[in-house]
């Protein structure tokens, strides 16, 4: 029987030490493909490449890297899984898995999330995915952690697939080395972000903004993501690509529209 | 009593001629103030500005923007709807609007859409918003048929309100100026893009792509905004951000994860 095959991608970029720890644990699965972008897209969101122009380059690296197919591009997260599924691959991947994100990728930060918008575009081409993100921003983080986790998930998602229309976003707390609790199907946390603009100004006097804010929990929920991670645990929101809001619909046939 | 406040914004920049068309018809309606990309964005899905810096510009424009408090950024549409509801506006909105689109975000395209983008960060904040587009690519698009669609729509939302975590992706099919038949209450399509990847070579021998490609539609629904668009009708699709995929729970909490 053929090995399965795993495309990895990532939003900081193929250097990153989560996306090579990702490969490191999934290649004792899977046949693994790289296709990354080169320098990090970080907010990112669902953005893709349209009116400009695309570089891929093939890579030759040592460490978690050596022997395999592995490419950087100049485009999004998005952008590589596209090129990925519609130029590179010979065959259909089994997975794509998108990480690990040097970062929270929880509650309203999926739709910001260039990790996300990598799995996001996988699933909508109909291939099953995981995006993978560790609560530890650092580039020196401990992500023994995460190995058993996302082994665990890639095999049973290889194993029993993930339903048609939805991907997974996986968050994994910081824990230093230590083990998780365990892993809990969440739904994603209401919350939205508190922005302050720093004002500042250039030595040539233009003026000039830097976006950053406070992450506000709007949700008492215990059965949100958030409140799983608070606890120790792995979350695991089941996340969809058609954004209707089937409950909204009768409220807006209410309007005097026809 | 006091006029509503619409924040309008747009991803094809301040000087598209759909936005233009955007501020004649709400300004008959409310005050208006106008943050906007001052360069195309399309393509750039929910991307934010983090890790480099914003530049905001006030606008002293003729036009549609004669004697309106209006402001240009170099950020991307969910940057301008930031930068407006923390640093610019004096209150908050009474509505979002964003567009008119230059070109459909029907199905899928709502993922991929800096229109949609702005609307949808107006409603993570708690403030309902509309993204508005047409189904014309051109430049020199014919907004007529626009006018008493969006004016009706602008007027419902500011009297009746949208539902909590709901915005709405508001299309509207190309008529060259005639009346568009009604409006219909719709759920998204289900589709993908078939890409290809153009390849060429530069001057200097350099390999590079260009992102193209044909939408896919695989819904033959006819409650869909795909449907109602093609039979003549406005697709008003209500859209959440809460990306939890409920009925997708059960399938994962029977993997053995814990």
């Amino acid at each position: 029987m053929k090995r399965p095959l795993i495309l990895v991608t990532n939003d900081d970029g193929y250097n990153a030490p989560g996306i090579n720890h990702l490969i490191e644990f999934v290649k004792e699965i899977a046949e693994v493909v790289v296709v990354a972008p080169d320098s990090p897209q970080s907010g990112m969101g669902h953005a893709i490449t349209i009116d400009s122009t695309l570089e891929v380059h093939r890579l030759d690296l040592d460490g978690a890297y050596k022997g395999l197919q592995a490419y950087s591009t100049s485009g999004t997260p998005a952008d590589c899984v596209k090129l990925a599924l519609h130029e590179i691959l010979d065959r259909k991947p089994d997975l794509v898995v998108s990480g690990i994100n040097h970062g929270a990728n929880s509650s309203i930060n999926v739709i910001y999330s260039g990790t996300m918008s990598a799995a996001i575009e996988a699933g909508v081409e109909g291939i099953p995915a995981i995006g993978f993100s560790l609560l530890d921003y650092s580039w020196g983080a401990n992500f023994d952690a995460c190995k058993s986790v996302i082994q665990t998930l890639v095999k049973e998602a290889l194993d029993k697939g993930i339903p048609s229309g939805t991907v997974l976003n996986v968050n994994i707390p910081k824990t230093d080395g230590a083990a998780v609790k365990g892993m809990r199907v969440c739904r994603q946390a209401k919350a939205n972000w508190k922005e302050r603009f720093d004002k500042r100004v250039s030595p040539t006097g233009k003026e000039y903004y830097w976006l950053t804010g406070d992450f506000i929990l709007l949700d008492e929920g215990e059965d949100t993501d958030i409140a799983a991670l608070e606890a120790g645990y792995v979350s695991i929101v089941p996340t969809q690509f058609d954004l209707t809001a089937h409950h909204s619909m009768a409220h807006i046939n209410s309007w005097k529209i026809y």
